[in-house]
């Protein structure tokens, strides 16, 4: 059986779309965007902020919530997408291999006794934002540099947060690629030749 | 052409028997104790001073040597080899592709245009434990973990002396392989598939 597939990735590393190429060549389900809508339904929450709650955080808005609601409202929610997206991740794990990209699913995984294959795809600064603009075209009145740099911040203060480990520590993956030097085609072939390899 | 491929590894990770593997499949140049062996006889100082002084170092070694002799003799010694290492490093990767182990070859080629292959191999204690007994027999009178924890904090120190970077964080490396999870027979296949996709 092939492993759990989870990835984490810098934004513009090309991440996401290796990890469905992967998916793909490999016929096993794929899981981004999609935990956002399941967890959306499931609480009743707006998409958008399961989305923004549910991978980014800041010390800011811990600590303006906190003063804001003193009640806590707002890191209770936080915390409440963060189990509704472990408990869905665990129970795909559960039903067989498949591919997760984000939202700490390598450190829920460590935890089980499944077969996982933990991935982390990062580039230079150079070559992410070469890649956002390929993708997305050139923007106007954002600068691109600041929003990478906070998307980034985001991940790593959030991953950072719920498994007190360092989002990016080659200790915490199996598999690390730098998609400057290394094409994602050739990333992605490196993934599924290993996971076949990993196939007993 | 294949790149020249430079290893970081952590003591008892397997990489330099991946390193050397790699090596004899693509048929190129290996080296990794050799760097020392000529360091020593182009400086005339030992082989053993050489191996230490040519990787290791620690806080504590640099504040005992700089009160010692306070003329800088010690900090010389490791400089003067430093920079015999990396010329070394670096005639050998201008004349072609080849494999290079340690002493901060990757943070050297970064700094060239030619075309390289950046590897960090680790593992997690208990199987760079298993790795080390299972090689050298299990040890009498000492610590193997006091001494696993000593190899890597004196190559992380040298490391981060000579380039200001962190050992072990992806960002420095294309490729990091974790053998606790990953086999030495998949990881060497990994690399040489993807230094043959590289051969342009």
């Amino acid at each position: 059986m092939y492993p759990v597939i989870t990835f984490s990735r810098e934004f513009g590393s090309g991440g996401h779309s290796i990890a469905k190429a992967v998916a793909e060549k490999l016929g096993v389900p794929f899981f981004d965007k999609e935990i956002v809508d399941e967890v959306a339904a499931k609480s009743g929450f707006a998409e958008d902020f399961v989305e923004k709650q549910g991978e980014h955080t800041s010390t800011f808005d811990r600590w303006f919530a906190g003063n804001m609601y003193g009640n806590n409202y707002y890191d209770s929610a936080q915390d409440a997408i963060f189990k509704m997206q472990r408990n869905f991740i665990e129970d795909k794990a559960k039903e067989g291999p498949c591919v997760i990209v984000g939202r700490c699913a390598d450190y829920f995984m460590k935890e089980t006794d499944i077969k996982t294959l933990r991935v982390f795809i990062h580039a230079d600064l150079e070559h992410r934002k070469a890649r956002i603009i390929e993708r997305y075209g050139e923007p106007e009145d954002i600068d691109i540099d600041r929003s990478i740099h906070k998307k980034d911040k985001g991940r790593k203060a959030y991953y950072h947060y719920y498994t007190d480990q360092e989002w990016g520590d080659a200790a915490n993956y199996d598999l690390c690629i730098d998609t400057s030097n290394i094409s994602e085609e050739n990333a992605v072939d490196l993934i599924v030749t290993l996971a076949k390899a990993m196939d007993e």
